[in-house]
């Protein structure tokens, strides 16, 4: 890694629906920036133009809640439709109480309502809720190529979305999917500064870097959903976001 | 905040021991690099160079573990001297296997070891294991305002370590004291992109810079314990790392 490593905001992106070419979107906004795309730069995107783009909004007008989801709902004190779309995206449920429903996400991810967001979405036709993309990793390898196609460029793709944590205050940024971007930098058995075996330590890069480019991002009226990240050495790592789930058999905090 | 945010490793760290200067050493590898310090610019600095200039490395031949020490080192398969430390360290075993220990520290963090580390520390006078700083929000304020004092600049200051999750794999970098740094953007209240009340939406704003600092030092080989970061407006927050800190009684992890 080299010594200096840039944050840029992505200027310019729309607001993005439907069937959106997002790589073209994102083409347009880099070349309003000062700098040329490299190898090895970082594309960060906001989970949320990844979902919009991909068709995941779903007006909770179009769910009919089930036995289990006004039952959860009630518990809660949540929108019953809402409810069955946490449901159909979990495959558990790890915590509730009034206000709070904790879930692993059926991509391996824990957290409020399994990603499910209903803030910065359009709801002019009724209440809407934006689910995770089906398969993000997927959707990032795809965006990857594209971009190599169209620049030949070989770019890393992080697609990020905010998370809670069960003992820090404030979310952070975390990686749902990525492609072309070393996700664990594994160092058991290398040896520190005094030759000590190194036991445990393995870096989660991906979310290291998410976390930073989230914050960039904003969260509220800016409209600023993509970041370039510069300074990385070309990356061709195969590691995808589902490398960083730790496994339920490991899971000390069911 | 400005749409670039430039990460720059601090160049020429010496191995640090108990009683340096740390801001003395800081401002010399500042004047190695091709940028000026600036006010609202950051520095953070790994733990282990805090704690080692405030000498909180302890020698493992003197500790004398106690009877509940012993028993847990027995169920967790560790060095009892070192289980020692970590229950003076600590307020709470949260989850415990062999090879495992997962704490409450007394700051509030949870994590392996109580964040007691054994790698990338001289123990040539024996085994040794390296404790938080006392009160790293401290260390941190007297940093801020000794950097004021010798170079006029109004600079954050964090102090960060690699913590683990419960359920990512791989650690990332997070806060465990700091000065002069919004801690937490509280946006409840405030309203998105399209009207709609932003309800629970605190982001955590300096675990989000030490996770890319951290992963910028790196963990193995490389002597970088110190990152500044330029791009950010002038910051006269007093909030504390002790704001980060979830309340037990909001815990649903316990």
């Amino acid at each position: 890694m080299d010594s200096v490593l840039q944050f840029h905001v992505i200027p310019g992106i729309p607001l993005v629906k439907a069937g959106d070419d997002l790589v073209a979107i994102l083409l347009a906004g880099l070349a309003r920036l000062p700098v040329l795309l490299q190898d090895g730069d970082i594309l960060v995107l906001a989970q949320k133009i990844v979902s919009k783009a991909e068709g995941r909004l779903i007006p909770l007008a179009d769910v009919t809640p089930g036995p289990r989801a006004i039952e959860l709902a009630t518990e809660t004190d949540k929108d019953p439709r809402l409810v069955q779309l946490i449901l159909d995206e979990s495959t558990e449920v790890m915590r509730k109480k009034p206000g709070v429903l904790i879930m692993r996400h059926r991509l391996g991810n824990v957290g409020a309502h399994a990603g499910i967001d209903q803030s910065n979405i359009e709801h002019a036709g009724g209440e809407c809720a934006l689910l995770l993309p089906i398969d993000p990793d997927e959707s990032a390898r795809r965006m990857r190529a594209a971009v190599a196609d169209a620049t030949g460029r070989q770019c890393g793709v992080i697609i990020a979305d905010s998370m809670n944590r069960a003992w820090r205050l404030g979310t952070i940024g975390g990686t749902i999917g990525c492609a072309g971007v070393k996700v664990l930098d594994d160092l058991r058995g290398t040896h520190d500064l005094f030759g000590r075996e190194l036991k445990v330590t393995i870096i989660n890069r991906v979310d290291s870097l998410a976390a930073t480019a989230c914050l960039l991002m904003g969260e509220s009226v800016q409209q600023t959903p993509a970041v370039l990240i510069q300074g990385l050495p070309p990356d061709d790592s195969t590691q995808s976001a589902q490398d960083l789930v730790r496994p339920v058999a490991e899971d000390m905090f069911r």
